[in-house]
């Protein structure tokens, strides 16, 4: 196996983790976790996602954590989803200028999380990036891996797709398993493929952990030369249809196992855990996430 | 990476599982899971241990889950744990012919474990071969890759362990992250030079999952070369001094995802499910495996 000296961890917590909880979390909660992450080394984080409040009232402060993020951590590079043309417009008059459009690979999975058809999708897309030309936009490539509705997704499905961002200004991706079935060799595949088919673009990686094998696919990614995986605090997140069901990939599981193995991420543990504790006090004592349950054994280690 | 056809499950939850819980489990439900996994293409498992019933009261019924199961399943590979001279010859009594003996690298923990030095085990392993020499004989190279006293442990303390076995007769290995510290650069590494070192010997890897890198280590020992994995049905067992934590990495986890990337385990995965099924209902309902509490997605994949 290939492994790099260093990798970049994007913290999708406050966004992907935090709008799968149907409590309100106060804002303040909220920002007291994203500066806690900011101020311990994670340089890229999605913060919230300027979603209409009616159907998803808990990003309804996207607005205010937006400005206090960006006000408080100049440095951190601070993205927030938009679903469409009105979302970006919105984020782009709060201040964010990194955003996260998703579109799914999946005709169905599109419909079902966005509410239009994958060309009405990129026809948004096409507009925001002529009406907010600095905007620089990440293309989460949803269901790039499986799809609830529609099951296995073709390589050629989500290279057009990819391709077709491309052409209106996209360089950069995430392929998003969105339902957490991907596996090792899949991903590997599908990373090593996509790097060689879109030489010149930024290719993120997120991983959920629904069957357990969020470790593992990262580590296929690794192995295959990706850079930058995306991971939540907690494992927040995940899968609404299933309570109880692991979230997202773990942003200290992943942590934990670049740091043993030698791999930078730039980001310190020990004091990660602190927001960590933060979400186990306030959001949810039973978190999925491995390293939040671990046997006390870190003394030694 | 490199990928095998195919690989060998040992299933280990009836010893490594049941032995971590207090509650004494019926004969007849241990049976019943035991019985279950045997059928539905388990070729090798680990039923039972003969260790002192003061030592784990839930093991007292060794003799009896080992005579019906040598006589249910004649064409299992069903062995026992022994951890000294008295437990092998119970084991032959009752009728088992393969043994699992264990000994720690780390003194300290062999010491807490078997409540001897490593010497006083290597003397009895030499007794077990010289008195039962029908015994087929399989060492469990306990904290391998780490200990919860000691801490790092190193290569050359597991070689020297396992030459020391290789020259009591000793031919079968499992090297044991036993408190779940592993990581795959680690693993790979400890494989790939194991296989290197002891070329006409068969060798083992046995997973926990205390830090959520039980698959991604799976992974790494398959990249390396290892052909058999050592998992727990339900992900039972693991560690005594953190209630919640992870234990053993779940068979079917480690099934799932070996099937899900073209590797025959030559187990029915859905009824394996079924002993799953057992585990939840008449034993613990809240377990870590990821697969008892997946999304129910399977009907599209």
């Amino acid at each position: 196996m290939n492994f790099s000296d260093r990798i970049q961890v994007t913290e999708v917590g406050p966004r992907d983790g935090f709008q799968n909880l149907k409590a309100f979390i106060p804002t303040e909660v909220k920002q007291s976790i994203i500066d806690t992450m900011a101020e311990v080394g994670v340089k890229t984080m999605e913060i919230t996602s300027f979603v209409h409040p009616k159907a998803i009232p808990q990003m309804a402060d996207a607005a205010r954590i937006a400005a206090a993020t960006l006000e408080k951590h100049p440095h951190l590079k601070a993205y927030a989803l938009v679903p469409n043309l009105t979302g970006a417009h919105n984020a782009y008059t709060a201040g964010v200028r990194d955003v996260n459009y998703v579109i799914s690979v999946s005709a169905a999975h599109n419909r079902a999380n966005v509410n239009r058809t994958k060309e009405e999708s990129l026809e948004d897309l096409k507009k925001i990036g002529e009406e907010l030309p600095e905007l620089h936009i990440k293309l989460s490539v949803a269901t790039a891996f499986g799809c609830p509705f529609e099951g296995a997704v073709a390589e050629k499905d989500v290279f057009d797709l990819m391709e077709a961002a491309l052409k209106r200004g996209v360089t950069e991706f995430a392929l998003c398993d969105t339902i957490g079935v991907a596996n090792p060799k899949q991903t590997g595949l599908l990373s090593k493929h996509a790097l060689q088919a879109f030489p010149n673009t930024v290719i993120a990686l997120h991983m959920h952990n629904t069957r357990g094998m969020g470790l593992a696919n990262a580590l296929a990614g690794i192995d295959a030369g990706l850079y930058i995986f995306e991971t939540s605090v907690g494992g927040l997140g995940g899968c609404p249809f299933a309570p109880g069901a692991a979230g997202n990939t773990a942003t200290e599981d992943l942590l934990n196992m670049a740091h043993a193995m030698g791999i930078k991420t730039g980001i310190d543990f020990e004091a990660y855990l602190r927001a960590v504790e933060i979400v186990k006090e306030k959001i949810d004592e039973n978190l999925s996430s491995n390293m939040a349950r671990a046997c006390k054994y870190e003394h030694v280690f």
